[in-house]
């Protein structure tokens, strides 16, 4: 029997294991056939040249493997029990020949594959995306510190959560903060750390919504909570905006749905701007109590307001346990950070909890833990009224540039408040044309458009100034007034 | 009007900021009703003793945020646009007092609530409790370096992923060492980025099972799959497990049933130890070509085989895009990381990462940049075979003391493998008592009854020796056979 058994004495690999995998090979291959049998250890040594010890070890590792059979008395044997029609073929180079059959989809898969679920951005030099903050301006050494210093002295880290909700002492860090800074009423116990306000829509979502419910929600509104309610089936029903936020009186058009949720964005409207006035909000928590309706309160940017003090959040007003309150520390800190939170109605706390800890367990111990110190020790306070009076600035320096060069040809709407600003350009010009003539020009300019459910305003765009510096902000507003003004 | 205002000049709260929170709780108390009017900001001023500025400040707050409203010509007045029944209470001071509706939940919330969804473990000062690695065995000052040098020089960690699947180069070194060790045929873009096997699981439930589906499962098997299974919807299909791992031959009891997947743990059954064996991962991947069934291999553990080398993963064996292979940091690192990856044939993968993305984005970067280093860097190596070695002899260790105590009277089950053993113990005693006897003695012992999903047999135990060491597990041992043996 000739083998044509190769070894290499120049490679990293033992020749024991190179001698296993040419045999592997040859009887997957069909090379060895089944019952063959295979010469004696010391006859196999004595023709490759190499010890008997190394041949022995080879063999005994495709017994165990089930590839050879030895029989009393009669020698080794390539097994018999290798099911035929595997054999012939070599799977490791052939991998990629028989197609697959179809595989059955679930229905939210096949629900999933109809939505577009991500957004890309223009990668141009100077863009006006939104949702990132100024990576800059983010005290890295300071967070490099504390995570340096947990590593040293905490070894707590590696393990799995003890606890369902998140790190207590990060979820009695955030209660403290949003009891004073958003007037939210909470005990840490109702406080869930998600990794983001992503997850924790799709676990509400999970958890509320069941195909063909509806859900309320504001129009133009935000895309990434609007992907996550299709994907589950949710039957939307958009509700206006105007400069008081949503405009909840016509939360009544839709009398004969029983309507599951309604979702908000009531301190920094996305994507108008617009803040959702107390009148509204108690109109909107009486419209709630008494069709038993959850509100899904998303208080992002709540961090950023410029000039007056925010309006207090909803779920502080509430008296009913109605509102499921919403934060991250992705635009704050730093999106990568991945931890968010829900502040729930007692009664869906260990429901919560089980699904998050379903789904994927946990968040790593560390991050909870630096971030615990970074707000205790009073950084994140600092760092917010830092960035408050960056981004104030960068506001202002982009609604300066937009007055200067585009004069009565632009509404800018909103409050001054965020890291976003809509505007309204007043032009013949189609918005495609508009994003067109910007990439030309090498600037990157975001439609409206996507937010809207229905009845889409033409020429609106968002403009994000957090990622800008001064001169970016002018330079950008100028190239945007020379291609799109005659 | 008095409305007993008291301002406090020795707390941190600014004046100005008080009295708003005052005036704010008197119209939502109803103490000033709507339409009232309030005394000008001079006599305000005069009459509680503090500047006009700070009185027109809060003044100014009260009415960007509607509670207030001005009347040219007449003076601010309480605003007569605030909802009636909203007025008459404090909510602040009486939030738990109204019940909430009862709120509709999903069924998939239903399921979750009728699922034992954790498993709570003895806190006892010897605890043979199983899957977690030997902490003080990891190299914290290594991580810890590598972190630190990464929070210096490579500030990318901040921003969100630009990539669906993770970190490019961390799959790129995954794909690597898959390929090395495992025998796993795959691109690095077949790779996706988890935050460990409880969400890889999570995600393949939610894009390819319906409610009423059938899942073939291994009995005993792992519980935390199971329930993942079981919160979907899913139908278990039992199949029995030997010494050489899954009975393959009973899937064929099922044929009447459209079986949508196969969950198996190859390289070391969960929780018996065994090894699926060469001649059975073919007959598998036969039944699953021929069937059309999707295998899920679940290849933990993979890394800790004591003497022979480790099987070839079934993907590596697969000719037909019928594995989805999944693998974890868990327990090689430590939890608390949150990596772990899925391998997918290339059709699914898109639908994969969009799933992901959709529940919660992306994994923290700064976590997947440092692993990548610590892989390409040959610590991974380096580490797994020092603690293949170190395990070994914890094995070894136990084995030994549970012969010596217990003699004929135990049987060892599975190979020389992983990081946990099953046993039987030979005893009358019911598992209760035995668990009872072992508390009392303070030693805590794991049942395998909860991993059968019918037909347990009495008497079997799980014993994790990767936490304890070698006096711990002797002693351990020592005083169950005090408690158990007469």
């Amino acid at each position: 029997m000739d083998l044509a058994i190769v070894l290499d004495s120049n490679t990293n690999q033992s020749l024991q294991q190179q001698l296993y995998e040419e045999l592997r090979r040859a009887i997957l291959s069909g090379r060895l056939p089944q019952g063959q049998r295979i010469p004696s250890s010391r006859s196999m040594a004595k023709s490759l040249g190499i010890s008997r010890t190394t041949v022995t070890q080879s063999y005994e590792q495709l017994l165990s493997e089930g590839y050879l059979q030895t029989v009393v008395g009669s020698g080794t044997f390539v097994c018999t029990h290798l099911p035929d029609d595997l054999l012939h073929s070599t799977p490791v180079e052939s991998a990629q020949s028989i197609p697959r059959l179809p595989i059955k989809l679930s229905k939210y898969a096949e629900a999933l594959a109809k939505t577009n679920v991500i957004t890309t951005e223009p990668h141009v030099p100077i863009s006006f995306r939104y949702g990132r903050p100024a990576f800059d301006q983010f005290p890295i050494k300071l967070w490099r510190k504390l995570l340096s210093r947990h590593c040293r002295t905490n070894p707590t880290w590696l393990d799995y959560a003890s606890d369902l909700l998140g790190y207590k002492p990060l979820r009695e860090a955030i209660a403290r903060y949003l009891t004073r800074f958003r007037a939210v009423q909470c005990e840490p116990d109702q406080i869930l750390i998600t990794n983001g306000t992503q997850q924790s829509l799709y676990l509400m979502m999970r958890l509320l919504i069941d195909p063909g419910d509806a859900i309320a929600l504001e129009n133009p509104g935000y895309l990434s909570a609007r992907r996550i309610f299709l994907t589950q089936g949710a039957k939307l029903l958009p509700v206006a905006v105007d400069e008081s936020g949503l405009v909840v009186k016509e939360l009544a058009n839709y009398s004969t749905e029983l309507i599951k949720l309604v979702y908000v964005t009531p301190s920094h409207q996305f994507p108008t701007g617009a803040t959702l006035s107390l009148p509204r909000r108690l109109e909107l928590l009486t419209w709630a109590q008494q069709t038993g309706t959850l509100i899904v309160e998303d208080d992002y940017d709540s961090e950023y307001r410029y000039g007056d003090r925010p309006i207090p959040a909803l779920q502080g007003l509430d008296r009913t346990h109605s509102v499921c309150y919403l934060g991250t520390f992705s635009k704050v800190l730093f999106p990568s950070l991945r931890i968010g939170y829900l502040v729930l109605p007692s009664n869906l706390v260990s429901l919560f909890a089980h699904a998050k800890w379903l789904s994927d367990r946990q968040l790593p111990l560390l991050e909870q833990q630096v971030l615990t110190d970074f707000i205790e020790e009073g950084h994140l306070e600092r760092h917010i009224r830092q960035m408050r009076s960056h981004y104030d600035y960068c506001r202002q320096v982009l609604v300066q540039a937009l007055n200067f060069h585009f004069g009565d040809q632009v509404t800018i709407l909103g409050e001054k408040a965020g890291i976003h600003l809509m505007v309204r350009l007043h032009t013949n010009l189609s918005d495609e044309e508009i994003i067109h003539r910007a990439a030309q020009a090498s600037v990157g300019m975001i439609s409206a458009q996507p937010c809207y459910l229905k009845a889409h305003h033409p020429g609106e765009f968002i403009f994000g100034y957090s990622e800008l510096n001064e001169q970016q902000l002018q330079e950008g507003i100028r190239r945007l007034a020379q291609v799109l003004l005659e």
